[in-house]
């Protein structure tokens, strides 16, 4: 289901000098951003302007962050916003913008100014509008990411690749939905889903200056609060593992379960620990079953560990490694779940208590260092 | 001056199925360890044994970590030094054990008690002895670390290259010295040394469960102490340059040197969090001076920064990117340097207090991928 299928939704997208990307949803609004000190102009007018909770319309730019580049910043973004707004005939309050790219340099504003036009007469409802905005947020991305619930009605489209740490980072997501709630309902739902998802996503450590979520309401239908916190849910962990599968040459998704952990705390450590590891990911993308790595990363997590433990590799089939601390011996089956699965669940059972944890991540391969030794400033 | 140059140590190495090393050095000793909560059977005895801070031998095995062995891998830890011990007609917790390879294999015992006794007869104080010493102790390394002081004698002998992270990680590194001192004042006087360089360098940020770095003194010549804590720091951070310049497929050493922090504890999370940002090594390896990155890493440090901030490159010669916030638009230039230069230094600096800090690092490179990908369990 594209966001334009939701109520009140129309969009579109040009990619040329910049990727630029306008929708129409009048609403509530509700966002979650950055926790980077150094904020893009986009994020600082864009948290300004939902403050209030409505929304007319929102502008998204791919192709240059707006980040690093001072008042001029924040006027090129608010400028944007105003433009939009004109055409709206809305107030530029009631405008959200994001952008993603390069950090340090000016926006060609006379490109944007003549563009925002041009983008805002095209917008429209059918699937070729929604893939033509989906297709103006992405930098890196192999693909865009797309997710969606039937019922309660929710669609959702994010770009993100590459420097995804926990704590979100260069990742723009824009949820739609028909379902009637205030900004107040929004936003605290929204944080749930977020911490859910985005935030145990790991791809290389770093977090960006720009990470952007908005959940845009157009309010045509009750709907029940459980049921609606459940398919958000479930929409950004969606989203969530398409930008791991998507991480900067990843060929793998890998998904960490902990459990029997001291608490909860400790268990999210211990799973984030072990995607972070660019042991563990270099290894797993040699589909090497380095379990080793593994219980290094438990080790220097912080969280009480002792070698009492299991560790499970999970794809095509299940193999178990460790049992309560004795290597089985199992590496060369192992070695073959590795090579014959695109996703991998790494499982590990601590005898300390009942806390769970998870993280989600992928491999790091060669192509990661070709794309990032060669995006240039 | 090899390790061999100061009296009283002799030495000798193998290199066959593991790499096997055997020093004689009667006197004081003193040593800082991983702080991984997850830690090899070698480490557990070797803290256990040093505790006296008597020492009369020392021996080291590489390509079988010892790590998450069990009881047996503590068993045959102790056994390594009971061998030594009654070659060297001593007591077994008179000898220091370091391991570093493969996590989760018992060491092939037969192997090593063989073996003993044949290095144990090699021993001696030529250069090649220390050479034989330096290879036996290596693993991915692509040469042996080796630094000295001519005055205090000092000569340190280490390995590590990959899995390196502030608080050490896979690196032994054992310094030799006449000097004088009990090993409660050479444990002070150590511990100065690993914080000021080995806790500031960062591979990978993975921790190993080996990290072993021993000071011992053969208690020759008395010696200031000022003189010696100096002499012991240049040697340590001599070596944890090296360690950085060997870092898995390291093309470059990057060092960061922060100022103008709200205070030291700032100043070193920014060095820290810029060396360590994946991105920026990967910028570094294609010679791409992508200042971004760095702010990026600046803002999510949790250090108090703003945009009001210098950056500067520094190799062959020396470019300034950003100043008090606003870009000069040097990258050309800036990347001509980088092309150039094998050691790159970059210096921030923040208009926030006198904070100051320092971190080492390298850049990312396919190797590292390859090298870890292909390290097999």
């Amino acid at each position: 289901m594209e966001i334009t299928e939701i109520s009140g939704v129309e969009c579109a997208g040009i990619r040329e000098k910049y990727g630029l990307g306008i929708v129409r949803c009048r609403g509530f609004v509700a966002g979650v951003f950055t926790k980077n000190r150094i904020k893009s102009a986009s994020v600082i007018v864009c948290k300004d302007h939902i403050a209030d909770g409505r929304i007319e319309g929102l502008i998204v730019n791919s192709g240059n962050a707006n980040a690093f580049t001072g008042e001029k910043g924040i006027e090129n973004a608010r400028k944007m916003c105003r433009i939009l707004a004109s055409l709206m005939k809305c107030d530029e309050r009631e405008i959200a913008i994001a952008s993603t790219g390069i950090i340090g340099r000016q926006l060609d504003m006379d490109w944007i100014e003549k563009k925002i036009p041009e983008v805002y007469s095209r917008l429209g409802k059918t699937k070729r509008h929604a893939e033509d905005f989906a297709k103006a947020i992405i930098t890196t991305d192999r693909f865009p990411k797309k997710a969606y619930s039937k019922y309660p009605r929710i669609s959702a489209v994010a770009k993100g690749a590459g420097m995804i740490s926990p704590n979100m980072a260069t990742m723009l997501c824009f949820i739609f939905t028909d379902a009637k709630f205030d900004s107040g309902e929004l936003y605290e739902m929204l944080k749930e889903a977020v911490d859910l998802s985005f935030n145990r996503l790991i791809v290389d450590g770093d977090m960006s200056t720009n990470d952007t979520v908005l959940l845009i309401s157009t309010a045509r239908e009750r709907v029940n609060r459980d049921d609606f916190q459940n398919a958000l849910n479930g929409v950004c962990l969606n989203v969530a593992k398409q930008i791991a599968m998507d991480g900067e040459g990843a060929t793998k998704l890998v998904e960490v379960f902990v459990e029997g952990a001291k608490n909860n705390c400790d268990a999210l450590r211990i799973a984030r620990a072990i995607a972070s590891s660019l042991l563990v990911k270099t290894a797993i993308f040699g589909n090497d079953p380095n379990w080793g790595r593994i219980v290094a990363a438990m080790g220097y997590s912080g969280a009480d560990v002792d070698e009492k433990v299991d560790i499970i590799f999970e794809g095509v089939s299940e193999v178990k490694l460790v049992e309560d601390g004795v290597p089985t011996g199992r590496e060369e089956y192992a070695r073959e779940i590795l090579r014959k699965s695109d996703e991998i669940k790494i499982k590990v059972k601590l005898n300390k208590g009942n806390g769970k944890g998870y993280a989600i991540g992928c491999d790091l391969s060669y192509d990661y260092v070709k794309l990032n030794s060669e995006y240039t400033t």
